[in-house]
C-alpha cells in the first residue's frame, strides 16, 4: 500500500523563538515519512533529533540512514549530527527510582546532551532502601535542576525535594501493574506532593522534563 | 417528622467468633436510632463503641448519655463503659505525616486503647522534612505494627516500609486539593508502593486498620 | 468542645536546607491552632506565611491577631511581618485567562512577595481574544519565569511557551462546570501540551508554583 | 471456521429522511459480511462508503472488489462508485494540528467528497507556533465550516473558535501517551472551551464530524 | 472585606471578529465586579447578557440595576438593554426530556432571544413514552438546528438525529442520581451515539449551544 | 421570584403500554411545580406516587395537601389516594444489609405496596455475620423476586443469588466513605458478580427496582 | 511447558439449589485444563456448557472433543451433549443494535437454547433508523423478556422498554471506539435510564442475561 | 541491538533491616540484565528470587541458568538455590475463589516456600456456591494469616473476614471483563469491605501479600 502520510511542516522559527529545536515525534508516523525527514536534513546538512522512534521504525530506515543515525534503543531517541561541545552550567541530574524508570531517564539524559549538557545520571535510588539515595545527598544539594523519574515509587520526588534547594522536576512513569499501570497512580503522587514547589511533566515524558531544563538554561543565563 | 428508622439487628457473636466487637457506625444513622443503642448498652450495663458520631449527631443526645460517653471530636469516636487494664503487647505505633491526617490516627488510637492497646503516637513527620522520622528510626524498627497515616504525603507508607521489620498498614486520608482532594492519589500511591508488604486499608479509615492490629494481637497470640 | 487538634511540629531548618521556609497550610487546622501558631510566631518576631487561611477561620482569630496580619480573602493567604526590601530578580510574570483564575494567580503573587519578589501580573488574556496575550507578547519574551493560571481556558499554557524562552509553569485551576470542574481537564491539557517543557503543578496550586520560582531564584543564583 | 456473523439490515431511507446515506463502520463485522454488502452494491451498482476498514480487513477481500474499491490507508475508508461533481457550497476547512492528528481529518475529507464537497485541507498547525495557524487566518474567516482535529495540541479548537465566525467543529484524536492516550483529555478540553460555540464529536469522529458538516449543508439549503 | 477581585478586561472586538458578543459569566465573580460591570453597560447605554448567575448574587445587586435587568431564575441569566427585532431565520427548536433539563433549555433559548430569534420549545418529549416526540416530528423536520437537552434520557439525542435532517446538538445535563450524576453519562452517550452527525457541548451547557446556533446563522447567511 | 418551571407533560397512556404508572420524580421540581401537579390529581380524585420528595420540599406543600400525603422521609416518597387491596403475588424480598442502605430498601418496599404488594423485608443482614442471612435461607428461596440492596456490604448480592433461584435484582447503594462514596464500589462488585443472572439498578435507584418487579408481575401473569 | 494450573472444584448442586446448571468460564483456563474437564464430561455422558472459548483454545482441543463439541465462534461457546425438547414458555426476544452487538447477543440465545428454550432474534433496529424498531412492536410487546444488547445505540434499552410491559434487561456491548471503547458509555446510559425497571447486566455478559431469564422462567413457573 | 541496559543496584542490608531480601521484579528488565543478575548470584552461591518472569524471558535465558531454575509459569517466579528447611509457623492458608486467580495464588504460595513457610492452598471456594468456603471453615479459624486472591468473586474476603480471627489480606485480581477488567472493581468492593480489619494489596500482587506475612512472622515473633 502506498505511503501516504502528508509531508510535515516544521517550525523552523522555533529555535530562535524559544531557544528549544523541534524534535520529530516519530511514532505515529509512516516509515517513509521519517525517511523522508531524515533526507531533507541530510540533503541540507543539518541536525536533527527525533525521539519515540521504534525498533521496528528504525530497522525499517535506509541502511544509509541508519548509519548515520545514533540511535538508543532503550529511550528510543535518535539523533543525526555532531553534538555541541560539552557546556558546564547548568548543572543537572537525572535521577531514577529503578530499573523500570531508565527509558524515561535516558531519554532526558540524551535531549540534553544533544543540546550540549552532560547530565548526572543517578540511578536505583528507590525510597524502600532510603540509604542509597542519601548517599548522593551532596552531590544532589549542588544541582541546579533535579529530573526524577519513578513509576512504582512514586515517594521518590517528594523525598528528593525535601532535600535539595534546586528546581525538581518529576516524570511520572508508567511500567507498573494494578494502579501503578499507565502510570496515573506516579502522576498524582507528584502532584499531590507535601515538598514544597515540585513541578510535573506527563508520564513518561522524558523529553519534555529536559526542554523544561533547556528553558532553565535560557532564564538562567538571562537570554544572553 | 417522626423517626422511622428501623431498629439495628447487632451481630453479638461477632466477638467470639472473630476476636472483634461490633462498633457502631453512628454517621448514617438518626440521633433517635443512636440514642436506643445506647441506652439499650446503658441498661444493660454493656460496653459500647461508637465511630464517625459527628459533632452534631452527639450534641443532639441526651444530656445523661453525652455525660457517660468519653467522646472525641477530632477522631469521631465515643466510648461507654470501663477500658480494660492496658496490655504491654503488641506494641503498636500510629504514624501520621501532617495536620490533616490526625483524624484516622487518633481514631486507630483509640479504638486500640478501647481493646486496653496503648499505641505510640509519632506525628508530623512527612517526608519534606525526612529528619523528624529518621529521628523516630529506633523506636519504629521495635515495633510490631505500625500503622501510617497519610494523605497528601503519600510517599510516607513506603518510607517507613523501607525502614522497619514489622507490619506496615497504610490509611490514605482524604484531606487535600486537586488530585489529592478524596484521598484516591494517596490510596494508589500506598497501593502501588515499591517497599515490599505494605498492606493497605480504605481511605480514612483508621477503624479498619487498628481491627487489623487486633487481628494481629489475636494471632500473635495463637488464639490462646 | 475542647480544642484537641495536636500541636505542629515545624520544620525550621528548611530555609536552610532547600531555601523555602515553611507555610501554614491552615485550612484543615483548627483555628485554636492557628492562633498558637500565629500567637508563637508574634512572640518570636518571626515571620510568618499562611495559605488557604478561609474567611471564617481569619474572622475567628483574635482581634490582635488580624489587626497584625495582612490578609487577602481572594487568595486565602496571610502574612505577619516585614517583608524583605524587593529584588530585581528573577523576573517572573504570572498570566491568567480570567476572573475565575485569580485565585491562584494572586495567590502565587502574594507567595513571590514575601520573599520579596514583585512579579508582573498580566489577567484577562484567554486565547478565545487572542490579540489580548500577544499584546504582551514582547513583555513575556522577556520573563524568566512565567506562571500560568488557567482552567476553562486549557489552552493557555500551549499558546504561551510556544511564544516565551523562559521557563512555563502551568497553575491548572478548578472553577468551571461540567467536564471542567475540579480541574481534571485544565490539568490534562497543560500535561498534554503539545509545546515543549511546559510543567505542571496540582490543581489551584498557586503556592507550589511560587516555591518552583523560589527554586529557580535559587539555582539561577547558583546558590551563593 | 464459518463465517456465521448474520446479514444485515441497512437503513435505506436514511438518505431522504436526513439527508445522509447509511455508511458502513466495518472494522466490527468479519471479511465475509463485507464482501457480501460490497458485491450486493456491486449487483445493484449502487454507490457505497466504508469507514474503519482495516488494512487486513481490505487485503482479504476479493481481488474484483479491491480493484473496484478507492480505499486509503491512512483514513481507513473506502469508495465504490462514481462521486457526484463537486458543490461550490458550503465552504468547509479540515484543520488539523500534526501528523498524529491526520487519520481523523483525512477521513472527514473523504466523506465529505464522497457527497460531493471538496473541503479545504490545513495541515500542521500547532499552537506551540502560534504563526503558523495565523498565516491562515483570511482563509478561516471565510470558511462556513471549520473541522479541527488535534489531540496532543487540546488548545487549537479554542484558538479557532476565537478567530472565525463559522461554525466550529472539534474532532479530538486519540494518539498521544500518558493523560493523552486514547483522546481523553483532548475531548475534555475542547468541551471545556473558553470560546464560545465549539461543538464536539467523538474522539477520532471524522466520520461525525463530516456528517454535521452535511447537516449544515442540509439547513443552510433551506431543505430544497 | 473589601471586594478585591480585579477589574475586567472585555473583548470588545468579539463580535465583529466572530460575530458573537461576549457575555458575563457572572457565578465566579464577586457581587461587586458584577455590579461594576453593569454600571459600566448602564452609563454607556450598551447591552449586556450575563449567565449563571445566581439567585443570591442577583439579590445582592443594587436595587436599580435589578430593575434594569430581566432576570430568569430557571437559567440564571439575566439581560440588560433593548433587544433586537426578532428575526424569522434560522428555525432553532430547543429539546428537553424532562423538567430537570430546562435550566439549560431555557438558557438556550434565552441566549437566543437576546440575538433576536425566538425558538421553539419542545418540553417533556423523553423517550420512555416515545409519542410524545413522535407528535412533534413534522415540525423537528423542518428546523434547521434542534438543540437536544437531556440527563437522565440521554437516549434522546440519538432519536433526534434519526428523524430530521437539519443540525443536532446535545446537551447533555447533570441533574441525576448514580451513575446520572454530575452529566458524565449524559455526555457519553451523546457522543458516542450511533446516530450520525450529532454535536455535542459541554455539561449543562446551553449558552454554548446558543452560540453554535448563532454561528450557524453567521454562516448560513454566508457572512454577509 | 415568580414560580417559572414550565408544567409537565404526563405520560398518560404509561400504565396501559407497559403496565406501569408514571411516578413524579421530585426533587428536581420547584414547590410550585409539585404542588400544582398534587392540586391536579386531587381535583381528578387520582392517585399519585411522587419519589426523591425531599423533606424540605413536603414541609413547603399546602398543609392540605400535607394532610393527604402519605410521606415517609426515609425514602423520600408520598403516595396519594387508597391503595389497591394487597395481592398475594408476586412473592417478593427486599434484603438489606445495613442501616446505611435502608432508605431504597424502604422506597422499593413503597412503590411496591402502592401497587398492592406487600414485600417482605429482611434487614441487617451483612456478610460479616453469615449466620444472620443463612437464618433466612428457607424464606428466600421460596421467593419469586429478591431485591438486595447494599453499598459497603458489595458482597451481599453475589451471597443471596448463590442460595436462592429466583430473580435477584441487586441496589447498590451510596452511603459509605472512601472508595464506597458514591455507590460506584458497589455498583461494579454487583456487575461483576461471580454468581449467574445478578441484575444490577442504578445506584440507590429502589424505585427502579420496584418497577422491575411489576414487570415480573406483569410478565408471569402472562400480561393477562 | 507442563500445563500446571490447578484441576477445578464443580458446583455440581448448583442446579439443584438456584436452578441454573454450573458453566465453565474458558478463556481464562488453560487448553489442558479445559480438555480435562470436557474429557470428564464425556466420560460420565454429561452436557456440559462452556463460555468464551476462544478460536484459538478451540482449535487446540483434541480432534475428537472438537467433534463432540457444538462451537459457535460468533458468540465463543461450546455445547456438549443433547439439548431438551423446546419449551414454550417463557416467550424471550434478544433485541440487538448492529453487528457490532451480535457476539453478546448470540450468547444469550445460544445459553437459552442449551435449557430448551428459543429466544426471538431481533437485529439491527438501531434506534437512528427508529423504524426498524417499531416495526417489530406487536411481538416486543407479547414478549415476557426482553434482552437488548447494544453498544454504541445506548438509546436502545429505554426506547424498548418504553415500548413493552415485559421484563428489559440491558446488556451493553464493549465494541466502539472514544468514549464507547470498553462499554462504560452504554453500560452507564442503560443504568440512568429514564424508562422504569430497565435492569442491567455487566458489559457483554450475554451469559449472565440469559441465566437472568432461567430465574425468570424458575420464579414464574412457581419453583414446581 | 546491544543490550543497553544499566546495571542493577541491589539493596544487599534489606535482608537485615526490614527481614525480607530483595526480590528481582523481572518483567520490565532485558533478558541481558535478567541474565547478568542470575549470574552473579551463581558465581556467589547466592539464593534469588525472581518475580512476573515472563515465559519468553525465561526461554531465552541460557540452557545452564534455565537448568539452576525452579521456574513456575503460572506464577511467572523462579527460584535458586535451596529452599530452608520448612517451619512450622506462622500458619498461613491461600484461598482462592476461581481458576482465574490461581496466579496470583500461587505467588503468594511459593514466595512464602522461597521463606521456609508452607501455606495451605484452599482454591475454588467462590461465594456464588458457599458450602465449598463453608466446609473449609474449622481449617481457616486456625490460621495466622489468610491471604484471598479473587476478582470476579469481589465477596469473597468479607466473607472469610466475617468467619476467621486471624489476619485477612485481601489479593485482588485483575482477570475479568467488562466492569471487573483490570482488578479495580474487585479491588474497591475489598478496600470498602463491611467485615472489620481487611487489609488490601495491589491488584495481582501475590507477591506482596506474601511480603507481608513474612513481616507478620517477623513481628510476632518479637523479632529475636
Amino acid at each position: 500500500m502506498p505511503d501516504t502520510h502528508p509531508s510535515v511542516m516544521f517550525d523552523r522559527t522555533r529555535k530562535d523563538r524559544i531557544g528549544i529545536e523541534e524534535a520529530v515525534l516519530a511514532q505515529p508516523k509512516s516509515v517513509g515519512q521519517i525517511a523522508a525527514i531524515i533526507a531533507d536534513a541530510m540533503a541540507e546538512d543539518r541536525r536533527l533529533l527525533l525521539t519515540r522512534l521504534q525498533p521496528d521504525q528504525h530497522q525499517a530506515l535506509p541502511a544509509a540512514q541508519r548509519a548515520a543515525l545514533d540511535y538508543c534503543a532503550m529511550s528510543y531517541t535518535a539523533m543525526l549530527g555532531a553534538r555541541p561541545s560539552p557546556r558546564d552550567m547548568p548543572r543537572i541530574a537525572v535521577v531514577s527510582a529503578g530499573t523500570s524508570d531508565s527509558g524515561p531517564a535516558t531519554e532526558a539524559q540524551r535531549v540534553l546532551a544533544y543540546s550540549g549538557i552532560s547530565a548526572t545520571m543517578i540511578a536505583d535510588v528507590g525510597v524502600a532502601g532510603l540509604w542509597r539515595l542519601l548517599s548522593h545527598q551532596d552531590s544532589l544539594q549542588r544541582m541546579q535542576v533535579v529530573i526524577v523519574c519513578a513509576g512504582m515509587d512514586a515517594a521518590l520526588p517528594s523525598v528528593v525535594a525535601g532535600l535539595v534547594p534546586g528546581m525538581v522536576i518529576a516524570v511520572p512513569t508508567s511500567v507498573g501493574y494494578g494502579v501503578a499501570a499507565g502510570g496515573r497512580a506516579a502522576l498524582d503522587a507528584a502532584l499531590a506532593s507535601c515538598a514544597p514547589g515540585v513541578l510535573v511533566t506527563n508520564i513518561d515524558n522524558g523529553y519534555g522534563a529536559a526542554c523544561a531544563a533547556l528553558r532553565f538554561a535560557n532564564a538562567a543565563g538571562g537570554f544572553t
